[in-house]
């Protein structure tokens, strides 16, 4: 009977979920145990025979999970029951060279990192993909004008493109930071109890090498039983971060969806009920989810990072939290990932909405650019300010147009003429460098993806 | 397949994951349906009938996940599938009354808080029961001698027995927090979609107080949609400074135990693996895993934070995360409770090695006593620090017995007698105040628990 | 020359920052060593002689600052200087009982608790203050109909004063934290380098109840080196909490300040400036920063969760980070409620924007009230339910009236008259159990902060 | 009257500190007013004269933190009052083109990463010397046995010097991390009011990237009102990560010089008081406060996070919390690697302890290499994995030497010769790779550190 809802199968991919069941990590140990094995044997530290038996019984679906429970419940040591069941597998020629010069560690370190590979794996192609989404809206929306609010006030005019090249441009630099992290953290480590590569004696860094190779993994430098805790920080930061900007784009959604604004809307399916008790609402209820599970995200890096000091040669207190951390992260930033895509493709942008919005305050907020045309025409910048600012206001106070009041005010209009002042008063005459800005990032964003 | 540790079963006692199973956590919605239709009926607002019926559809275990599951995934939504299968069990008459001037969001806060209620309900018991049993611990200990170290250094001589009497009052101050808290964040909301108590008119807040009653929770006094999540944040929080004391004893064990010190031990089954490269260890993994959890504790109380201030008469961007944060910090807590009492009641305490330890220093341990004693025959305490602090440092270097050192040394000994000397190396003498703080933490302790 | 926004004098008020001062730091940690010395005479423990001498030079202001320092460069050690200023200014006699029993941290831990009582008496009272203020505005507001957005759309009618109410009775659970919270973390300790009382003997806990007495404060029950750093982290969640809700207030007021929504505005001075390139915005800057100073007080919880488990007797590792966070917080903290004092009860609210914001959606927003007619006159809610949801969406797209389109309907209208339909798309007729609720409110505020 | 422990200088370089000062900080700002002036006259956008008077009057210092304050206490705005200042020094012809098409967070923004510019410049040279110096110690302690603790338990050999390895590598891949990130998060932004480059039409781009290239920081892709705050976010991780390696080793460190271990210790300054009421101890307190300063570094990163997602073009809700975190984030890792150095460099390093330590187990520190020994003999690895634990046990309660109890115990000694047990109970035997692995570390760092 589950109880969290990653488990009930409520949030995540099923191609995301399955690379963190038991099962599966079971697998991903397995396949450690045998890469391990068969380096060991190429470089002649091992029997190859030995190797091909290992590498043979770990992968024949033979070594269960039902299996390892009931040995873990003996020893209440979960790498251990992993080994003995494998050892179960093979010859008693072969079963001394089973997990060789390692510890258990190097298994449950190196194997999450697999996960982790995997999981990259996904989310980056799916961050690529949202990057280069955003970034088709953002040419699509190139030339039409929106209201800019800042402080939640209308403020001036911008592209409605430039709100997805913001968003596109931060997917980039997310996947730059996959690509470069990962090769800090998507990490191998056979160095055994302490680090040292015991057993293997000084060819341990060798075998090392060769597992990574094989497992599509970069050796750890250096390492005390486990690979160090700050590489995993790093991860969960990576992965928090992507969430925040996710978080973003959602809190923007929700925002521009209000029954006052109404310039987007998130897909609503036929039947969806949006309320038991209020039959027509809409609401933006995956945006809303996206912002509730980014704060879990974001939490998860504080874990991480408390557990960057662990003592000595290692202790224990980074396990059990990372038995949730890393599988809740990945998950739930695919569901996030997942949403967010589904959201930006199927997004209802209402263009009439938009074009009526700017309308709303009666060219007030042209009122920038009547300030600047004046400062142009020579009027010092805290003189036109003030003008502007006695005209608008009482312009505001008697619900007359800004372009009536600006045209009646002597103060401006001795500066400006009509035709100036219409000009002025045309949405369109200032998205100014929108259409670069998103003609570029648009190439940019084309060209992290590639790499 | 599981994934997160606690669906796994690996983590926390049954009594206290069946309470957020998805099957139990259905069940406290329908009695909550239940008791607001009785409330309903109660008052007159609604057919007595129909809230019999109500009731019975609602205990007939007839309302199964399997079916709310199958009309979720038409409407997207949970509680109004849930609600749509109860109405399936009334007869015509009856259906009008279910649900009757609710919103979604009362069942979910709180069915939550009927959740929570039975967990506390455990929690309050467990943290109980190990305020008592450190208490006892503490006055078993009571005359016992140990070295007090601060900044991991030798610092003076404490009772044994003072480390569990700290335990023991903070445990007791977590029952007063839970005890206080509940009557805040245990509670009951009947107030409808934006919380004007709408469709019962102004006898809403009489049947949220019958129902309140009925369920042993606390009536809101105002809420939007939901209750306000402050008080959802004091009980992360609750738990979570309850979690981060346990980590502090855990991570006490954790360095006693160490190979050094080995004052303690925990207790170690027979079979147990410690390591599966290094026979020989004996490792406190039960504190480990205590620490482990409590960084994940103290991370969802950020969550529960930044859940505050949602917008309006509420926003979704609390409600995926809190299918998390809940069952999580109760679930992780009811472990390491459980954990931290088994290591407390089984310890093994090495009575010889907390003795012997007092001697390590050779006599530096008593360099404090030294001081006050020549405080206490007048020399200035400058001087007389200065003095030890040569004393000391030179027979540190020679490897001398402070005791030697300072009797051969004029500017003390022509203070200090070698009797009274004698008696201030002496760890026994050094108690001081021990024995009466123990005794007055074990009676408030008592009557704290017995509240 | 400052560099942070407190040393600077941006955040705070002047009584909250003298508090934290430097210099008055000193003069707290004086009279602490004044009280103990004085509590110890009164037992007998030290000449009454002494204690005078030591009280005297103590409250003499001859113990500067600069002194201190000097002293420091020498010692590295911030309290043994401030003891040692302080045995400069008595006689050779009264000099071996300034400190007599004491540990630096005694001194550190006590003082900073009085800080904090004096911080606590100043935020309670303007927790206090806040909580009626809000309280009067929702009785003001009571009878006021607004719109109640759940998910950022309009769905249903509320009082406007409900949210004042939320609020007020918010701010009413904060008072009653402090109240409750003070007995546990405003302590005093004297128990000595490792919470024996050590050098005291056993009568170590009598001299500590005294000072505590005499200080204002609370008895610590046990101790180690210091006090339990779990009874800071709750000082630290216990402002945060505050801080949270000061943002929900503050959210609310930015988004009902939206140019598109319009119901509220913060008071705006003439001569400020909204913007340095847009002369019209009036943007709700102080609500912003409250909201950004929240996080700040948010994050400190997590460093004060950290401190929780230091090493054995105490490690130092909380020091250098309370240094900071004490401090900030309770500055932080006064600044906001000032912030939001100020707003609330200068708030410009919009009366008729509430009023013509109901009927933006055309009648929608009673649709939750059609459907509960409905089911009252014995429809089947789910059928009633699509019904309106039909009709409603209809409409929307018509741009008729959801009065019109439900007139117009046979599937509503045969069941509800014109008559009863005009009651329903009155917005006073749903206000429910608003009064009621805010007079409760009202009144709990009132028996809380008189408490 | 300092407050905070930065403005009373007690942390930070003064270099460091001198980079966030208001005065430092106002430059800054005048330099930015400057340096777009000079690009917008590059190319044409405004006159060369009004260019040169901007630049002029911004290096002049004659626009002073008085004047700006006291225009500020009018406007409310404090770059507008800055703007203004700078505004008085120059002609009137020149006077409309100050801030030309800029917003104030243009100035605010990019002037913060001028600062980090610098701050990094010195952070980025500490940890790569920090990294270096870890490295040279890790060659130096290269072939010196000494006890590898996991779970605080002697589990093993290890070099000495891989302690000092692991930190090298973690520092390299910090630099690494400064580096790479540097061009993410060192920003300039010219792009106004709501991120079109407004008044400058479509050559905005253009002078943002003179700008960029010549204030040595990066032109941002796309901006609202403000770069995005995803980039601090990854700057203030970034710091925190690097505190968070400090940590580790100040707690390694601070673990090393327990009483009970004593294999190194701080340096430790003649005249330095360790406690005021125990003379004789040397405490790790620079170790300590670094442990102290990381929490807080490491909580600044939750505010970071919660700054990502702004409302539309920008809210004001991450500029209060910003005035604290980036200056408290640079400022006190400055602290941390000043301390963090000073400690490794002048690291006392106790070899007889480290060798002496190894023989505390009275060998059982070697039954890895026993069972790796038996394994290597053909015995199946859980058949010696219990043959050692049973005559290790044994030999702990008897208080037998492992090597005596192994060569005792006919299930070793049948597989064992005295010989090859000898060798096996040597420490030197068992360095493994270290050697190679220390020596790859240090190339590694060589190369990081000279990119």
């Amino acid at each position: 009977m589950p109880i969290l809802p990653i488990d009930s199968g409520r949030y995540g991919s099923k191609e995301m979920r399955e690379i963190f069941e038991d099962e599966k990590r079971l697998q991903y140990q397995l396949d450690f145990e045998a890469a391990v094995a068969q380096a060991q044997a190429q470089i002649g530290m091992i029997p190859a025979e030995a190797a091909r038996e290992i590498a043979k019984g770990a992968r024949s679906s033979k070594v269960t999970l039902a299996r390892v429970s009931e040995l873990e419940s003996v020893s209440e040591h979960d790498t251990a029951a992993m080994v003995e069941a494998l050892s179960e597998q093979v010859s008693a020629k072969a079963k001394p060279w089973i997990h060789y010069g390692l510890t258990s560690n190097d298994v449950v370190d190196t194997s999450t990192c697999m996960q982790m590979r995997d999981a990259f794996s996904i989310i980056e192609s799916k961050v690529a993909k949202l990057a280069l989404l955003l970034s088709d809206r953002a040419v699509e929306f190139k030339a039409m004008p929106a209201v800019g609010r800042t402080h939640g006030q209308h403020a001036s005019i911008i592209s409605f493109g430039l709100k997805f090249a913001v968003w596109a441009a931060e997917m980039a630099k997310h996947v730059e930071r996959i690509q470069q992290g990962s090769k800090r953290f998507l990490l191998c480590k056979t160095l055994g109890v302490v680090g040292t590569g015991s057993l293997m004696g000084d060819r341990a860094l060798e075998v090392q090498k060769i597992v990574a190779q094989n497992l599509d993994l970069y050796p750890v430098d250096a390492a005390t039983q486990v690979v160090p805790r700050e590489r995993f920080a790093e991860m969960q930061f990576c992965i928090a971060l992507i969430g925040s900007t996710l978080d973003k784009i959602a809190i923007e959604i929700r925002n521009l969806q209000r029954t006052e604004i109404g310039e987007v809307a998130e897909p609503f399916r036929k039947g969806q009920m949006g309320s038991s008790a209020v039959p027509v609402k809409r609401n933006p209820i995956k945006s809303e989810r996206v912002s509730s599970l980014a704060k879990m995200l974001r939490a998860l890096v504080s874990v991480s990072m408390e557990n960057v000091a662990l003592w000595h040669e290692r202790d224990l207190s980074n396990s059990a939290n990372e038995r949730f951390t890393l599988p809740m992260a990945a998950i739930l930033l695919d569901e996030m990932l997942n949403a967010m895509t589904k959201v930006v493709s199927e997004l209802k942008v209402n263009v009439e909405k938009i074009s009526s919005n700017i309308e709303m305050t009666k060219g007030q907020i042209y009122a920038e650019f009547v300030l600047e045309a004046l400062v142009k025409k020579g009027v010092a910048r805290f003189e036109a300010y003030r003008d502007i600012q006695r005209v608008a206001f009482a312009a505001l106070e008697s619900g007359d147009h800004l372009f009536d009041a600006a045209s009646n005010d002597k103060s401006i209009s001795k500066h400006l003429s009509k035709q100036e002042l219409e000009a002025i008063f045309e949405a369109k005459n200032h998205l100014a460098a929108s259409g670069k800005i998103i003609d570029s990032v648009a190439k940019m964003v084309r060209n992290v993806v590639k790499a």
